[in-house]
């Protein structure tokens, strides 16, 4: 992550009007020759192995926490309160309590904030939620669905690392994956309702070790505009590298997206001649589509990367012009009880409303 | 369905070895006019208008039921007193009850009995079978995700036809297509034991009148050997015009399977080498493939109506040689208690065991 | 390809309306006890080992050829001089001496007359050229691309056929599968004025046999309308089990498509909103499409032996309405002209000339 | 391609080892203000008008060209001469003797030199040419077909920029896109022996003023180890925004690949088993693919620029390890002699024996 993040802040300034000069100052990790060799790769000016030293300068606006999830709280807390402006990795917390607690210090502290939810901005992402917001899926969406499957612990002899710990993690493969798709969900169809699901952990000890996150979770729910919504996330799905896949269907409409095929859109429209309609393919590659512009032609790709680079450049852009930014704290709290109402209906084989 | 159906029973001889000289002796319908000509349209010697005549005829061994699912019951029950094999369309029945009666009446009957449900018989799901069945995929399976999509009533000046109507249907999406899907589930990875659903009716009224059926169905359960369940079913998919899709990933590797590409069957293996492996796209046309070696050569594709075919000539062989045949009405009985639990799940917002 | 006439002529009757009652006479073949056999099998009345008994055959109107390509002129020519109406396998001849003396028949008797190029009957193909008659690609054609590729000689221990053998069929690739191509470039874009093309022959011996037909050939060349021409037949194309797949660029549109997804046909209209284009993938089974409205709803796919099926149908009405069908003769002998500059070219090493 | 040198010169270090300091010193094109501004945007020390002047800075070693293909010779010269290394965008030259007289000048000289075709280093190319090395594909290649399309001319009201005069271009689709594949083909197959070629321009006047380039050659060739070639390449592909697609057949497997989904190599292995054997869609970001491992996780895209960076990465390690480099500027002559081939080819209808 401090390589794609740091990446992001090197390439921004190059491709986007910020109108700020960026500078990359500090790089904080633990260990100090590790971090140091960090720096002068990933061009940041100095390093540190406390972030509270960090968060101290006075020559530093910016906060972006890249660390593990239990410190995500404390770090950003500090950092609102030193009046800077904070981007934090996803999710935003390990629980809703750690959560509350942070949007209320940034809310506080009148200071910008972010959670890096940097699928938002892929741009056939993007265009998805412009193309409804338009309306062209029609008036009415009936149903989500989305899946984010990956493959990394499917083999039984991978080791326990931190993301298997809910010490540090909070949560699985809910929380690393499923996060992302709540958000997509909040970003592009609703605010969530309520909601039914199931998880599990289907390799309960590794080398000895025991796993006590979830593996994989599935979820049923509703959006408060009547929308029915389907997730899942696992890190069990063979074959499946990055599928963060989603499908929406609308009244006059549907759209379908697969981050294994980020570049790609595919658009039906019920408004097309009956006779010559079929799901449209679009690279979203075009000057039109948004973040496009600054970079390439047509047809040549973008890739993970630049997800960061956009919300790097949103965020400064937005800085500098005093306008909110989403997905903020808040939303990362919204999210945050989504995840939590998931939690517990899993435990408790309820429905639960997601708390407003 | 008369027409899928007369077809299968006069397509089956000519294709496969049934041991046995098939007649297609008596079409049955309402409408004496009508039936007469899709009688010489379609191949059949005679048409009635009261199916109980037919039943009557002791020339007749074999009773293929295409009614709408409020007449299923009835006649399949009178067929099996009167001695004869009974084919009928699914979902067996509207309720759980009459779907008890009907696997009682072939029991206390002794007569050979099946639910036509045909995607069984496409090559590509048998040969997914099979592949599991031998243990490609490993030893455990972590999810099946399906999803059963049309369009056909997402716009919404569409009229209430009698699949819209719960006296006759039972239910909606969830009848029509979850039936499949359930189906497909107990087919591929084993038996259903507890879901969580909700479904809704989008278009409550359609040129007045009222839809008092399921528009959409979503699905979370547990299979008996630990797998994790996902349905859907839905009417309101824009673009969808029959996907009947699934996703099974086990311990050693994952099958991806769409009706609207029914030749094939996407199969990814952890037992390739690492660095050439990836989704291999099966084209189940290989003479190695279930049915195939009846058909043409690899590449030349089958469609829609050889799965009624496939399912003619195995019900006939299974007569022929006195050996029971699947799905029969056991599994028709036991997926409507599937179906029924999916039902009460949405109707009550709890999870509800599948009854055994 | 008996099974797959045979088939034609059961199935046209029932899903199409002839206006001719269609009576399958006699079914002819070299091995007595296995034409017998196959009549029954097949639905023939009778069988026979001799073809001048059939052409005899007083009842008989219409002589369906479906022989090795060495025997398709003979027996034509005899067909026609009784006055028979004529269903020839492609490729009408073994080269274009044979072929002008069946157009010659056939004119002179005033009979009936078609080529079973199948290919034209694809619902996705036929719907292609609708589309380019109407426009829907602009006023221009700039390219038409067509592959044709199999691979079950790629393996060089596979034996030597009467396919491998250009005694019997008059070419390799080129005349089996290169002239399915030709004939649809010609069906969809228009007349082919010269060629330039290179053959090989991969294996050159099979198991101590010799073969002498082109395993490969691959052709560039211009049509009479100025667009350009780029072919490729193969039978070593690895992976590839029946992939007749071609692209066609016109001034405000593409189309694509590929036989072994043969329901689908891709199209990319410049004509779309520059930010939600894309090549829309249409699934030609609505009943707008051609053909399909005798067949199943949407999404539900056709296959392989449907396109004899409405070959067989088109020809039958044909005759009854006493129209012109297409392709008929005339065309087989324009496909061999064609067929004939590219071997000429590929021997020469020049640019031929279509012969007119 | 200022932007994505400038990107490969700054990205490089970041993600490589290349065990030299990469400074950025000077940035040169023809307009001061502009390239002043560009200077800054993009990370060079310094910027000049003319291109003498960098030349003959001795602070600097290496010479990177992305002016118009006028000007590749006459700076490449007096790069060498000055003993700079290298690096010349694609197409080396307009024409032989001009490619002829750069290969003598890094001969004469000694330098380093590179032509940047940078998609030889897509990893999944590069993954495809170390397949072929292994013998995955058999010990034969068959065919090799690729296809460079692209269509931001199809409109014919586009106007005449640079790249459709010939004076300054060399030649149209043929030198832009032709290229790329004929460099691939030479990259992954082998040496291409002769060829006939067919071009033609579509639009021969925009807005008033005449286009002399080709818009597009279709291509049939020979390579020296026996396969044959079919190419083509076209700015008139409506759809086609950067389809740079090849498929190649060898007597074990097949690899197919589209620039528009790069991050994708598919892959026939006849070694499979029978039953279970289909096209494989390795997506080449596993950290055991070329160049990956330095970048993100399995699944995490890498696009267009990745390309550019790769070359860089490779070029400088080359100069440090004092090992050749390729494609260098004789592969970039023996490039242009198969271009050149093809230009006279189409102008005289000829086979064309390419010059060795």
């Amino acid at each position: 992550m401090g390589r794609a993040h740091s990446n992001a802040w090197r390439q921004a300034p190059r491709f986007f009007d910020l109108h700020a000069d960026v500078r990359m100052k500090t790089i904080c990790g633990r260990d100090r020759r590790y971090v140091r060799a960090a720096a002068k790769k990933l061009g940041w000016e100095t390093s540190a192995i406390d972030w509270r030293d960090v968060i101290a300068d006075p020559e530093i606006d910016i906060i972006d926490i890249c660390t593990p999830n239990d410190s995500h709280a404390e770090i950003a807390i500090a950092a609102a309160q030193s009046g800077k402006a904070v981007l934090c990795e996803k999710p935003l917390a390990r629980d809703v309590s750690e959560a509350v607690q942070m949007v209320a210090a940034v809310k506080r502290a009148h200071v910008p904030n972010m959670v890096c939810h940097n699928y938002r901005r892929v741009p056939a992402i993007a265009l998805a939620r412009e193309m409804i917001e338009r309306g062209e899926l029609g008036d009415r969406i009936y149903h989500f669905r989305a899946r984010y499957a990956q493959d990394w612990i499917a083999d039984s002899n991978f080791p326990v690392v931190w993301r298997l710990q809910s010490r540090v993690a909070g949560s699985g493969a809910l929380g690393d994956l499923g996060a992302h798709i709540v958000d997509l969900a909040r970003f592009i169809v609703g605010e969530i309702t309520e909601v039914s699901a199931v998880t599990d952990t289907f390799v309960k000890r590794r080398r000895g070790a025991r796993v006590d996150v979830d593996d994989a979770a599935s979820v049923i729910g509703r959006f408060s505009n009547g929308a029915m919504l389907n997730l899942e996330a696992t890190r069990f799905a063979h074959g499946r590298k990055n599928q963060l896949s989603f499908e929406i269907n609308g009244s006059r409409g549907s759209l379908v997206f697969d981050l294994e095929k980020m570049n790609r859109l595919r658009f039906y429209s019920a408004d097309d001649p009956q006779r010559t309609r079929g799901f449209r393919e679009i690279i979203a590659t075009e000057a039109s589509h948004p973040y496009i512009a600054r970079w390439w032609p047509p047809g040549h790709l973008l890739g993970y990367e630049h997800t960061f680079v956009h919300t790097v450049a949103d965020f400064v852009s937005a800085i500098v012009a005093r306008k909110r930014i989403r997905p903020d704290f808040a939303d990362g709290l919204r999210n945050q009880r989504v995840l939590d109402a998931i939690q517990r209906s899993a435990k408790t084989e309820r429905w639960i409303q997601v708390q407003r």
